[in-house]
């Protein structure tokens, strides 16, 4: 079976089969992992590792802090301009699909957002080119999504905006490819993708920003205190911790964010390969230049077509490939944890599908 | 081995090898709970029996929404003032230990808190009878603690606070034994000691105050947008809610509250009776009509045997006895999963110790 669900998503097999192994009695303390105290030696060596090997994978500079937090990205949207911003502060929102829209809604209520760009007035087909794009000079930070899991769009490269901070929402394409973090002021990430289970989010923030007063607000909901109590404020979410943990030693065993890009490129190239060159049985409405390795939205021609090759394909084992109610059809996710194997199931059946009902 | 965690804290064993014995296929899915869609219908399905069973075990009146969140108790202790209370609003706070302490600075910034009563005088020793609490009748709201998990203090009634709606912090006391909902306004709770994993906050919360519009503030802080949405505005923590699930079933096949309640008091009885049986050797500070039957805080007579009681306790199978670095000494928090044997082997564990080193 091939889960090719957008997230919460599919998880490295040999991560699961370790959890399961170890779920009763980890790293011999006789007890689950659920049952270790955040506070314990056990917990904080896991917890520092696990930090560590993100650090590795990620090649994050020494002045920047890693941050396990919960809340979703949805939190952060509105968090990050509470803790970036002054109440009376501008930011500046790149805006190319239906998270950097719901990222803009979420902000309003902290700071005085600046469209920059947006690529709505193409239905997100296409990513805005950055020399269009408003920015702001005086903008406390500029915030865009490298990758939009319902448009499938993504961006191939890191856009230069001189020194105001660049923050992205990068739940679903981190750690799919090599990335240059000192470009960034902040990355973060929903860990249900390609990361581990729901409930957690990862930060990568550079250091001087924590410094930043923000808004009068509580301390639990101030980065900075979170950065100086190594994520353990209050109560972390120990369990999605421990599966991202596991989740980075089992990227550094595959060869790390290179060979997942390489791989990550190789299924998304068969898939788009097999919508462009199904002679229009499929289509997939993006800029070439500008379409997701993550994500890849498609439809049929005739979407009477639709129910039957969602039938079809569950039970040919291919599961999840609903499309957003937004854009309608079908969306294949390929992140780090769907093997080879998945797409090229997924295109087998789909070349098949096309010959039964061409 | 019996594990005296105040939390993250020991969980059902039985809870533990069913989610075990399904981490790699659950319900027929062929794939981890972890990788499916909260949107699935297998996982909505999943949540709302969580929901049903928790309605059940509490006896939680119709007009009651029931919300799964994130972000522990300590986020609520700043997003409850946001939502339940206008910026120039007041609230009134009982606070009678650490995590009220706790709870009125984060709620500071949000609503004129007034301090209605306090045991700190007392250290945190007994509850402040209700004659002398200062209420003031225009409050939006009265927060209290009805157990303290650091100075093992709890309330075996519920205040009479009149119209005023009364919000209680029940993360190391829900379900622990009978209580009649109808008297909150607001009960939460982080999962971490009753109820499963850490990173979920479960929330009970009368639905006319879900109306009251609070301050301005991002929709994914809005409890009503949460409750609309069925706990899934954004994506919840999907294993903590599928824990949380096995726990009320575990719950209701083990008798419900009322058994749980029976065992609490024979577990808690047990151990005050060692600790006050023990001719001085052990001692236990609270006013016995404000002892916990969830965290037993205790001391040894010499505090010099501090450290070989950890160790001679660790080594017998007792683990996480140390107690609170605020009041010293030891703590042992009895939560519904730790079985009567756990207490009884603690008693004698401490009964040989005091033979030894009396």
């Amino acid at each position: 079976m091939w889960n090719f669900s957008a997230g919460p998503a599919a998880l490295p097999r040999e991560v699961l089969e370790q959890a399961q192994r170890e779920l009763l009695d980890w790293n011999g303390s006789g007890m689950s992992v659920m049952e270790q105290s955040h506070r314990g030696k056990r917990f904080i060596a896991m917890a520092a590792e696990a930090e560590a090997d993100l650090r590795a994978l990620m090649a994050i500079p020494v002045d920047y802090s890693v941050l396990f937090m919960q809340g979703g990205a949805t939190q952060h949207f509105a968090q990050i301009p509470m803790n970036f911003a002054g109440p009376n502060d501008r930011a500046d929102y790149v805006v190319t699909g239906h998270w950097g829209e719901k990222a803009v809604r979420e902000a309003m209520p902290y700071v005085k957002v600046n469209i920059a760009a947006t690529g709505a007035g193409d239905d997100f087909r296409s990513l805005p080119p950055r020399k269009t794009w408003q920015l702001d000079p005086g903008a406390s930070y500029v915030h865009y999504t490298p990758n939009e899991t319902i448009h499938g769009v993504e961006f191939t490269d890191v856009p230069d905006v001189g020194e105001v901070p660049l923050v992205a929402d990068m739940s679903s394409n981190i750690l799919s490819a090599p990335l240059d973090v000192s470009r960034f002021g902040l990355i973060y990430a929903g860990a249900q993708k390609n990361i581990g289970p729901s409930g957690l989010v990862v930060m990568v923030v550079r250091s001087d920003l924590l410094a930043r007063q923000g808004r009068p607000m509580a301390k639990i909901l101030r980065y900075a205190e979170h950065a100086a109590q190594d994520s353990m404020l209050n109560t972390p979410n120990t369990w999605g911790w421990y599966l991202a943990g596991l989740t980075f030693k089992w990227l550094k065993a595959k060869g790390g964010v290179s060979a997942m890009a390489e791989q990550n490129r190789a299924k998304a190239g068969l898939l788009y390969q097999a919508i462009d060159g199904s002679g229009g049985f499929y289509a997939n409405p993006v800029d070439p230049a500008a379409r997701s390795r993550m994500n890849v939205p498609f439809t049929l021609h005739d979407s009477a077509l639709d129910a039957d090759f969602l039938k079809e394909s569950e039970a040919a084992g291919l599961i999840a490939l609903k499309g957003h109610k937004a854009v309608g059809g079908m969306r294949a996710s390929l992140y780090n944890a769907v093997p080879l194997e998945a797409a090229q199931a997924l295109v087998s059946f789909m070349r098949d599908f096309a010959d039964r009902h061409g």
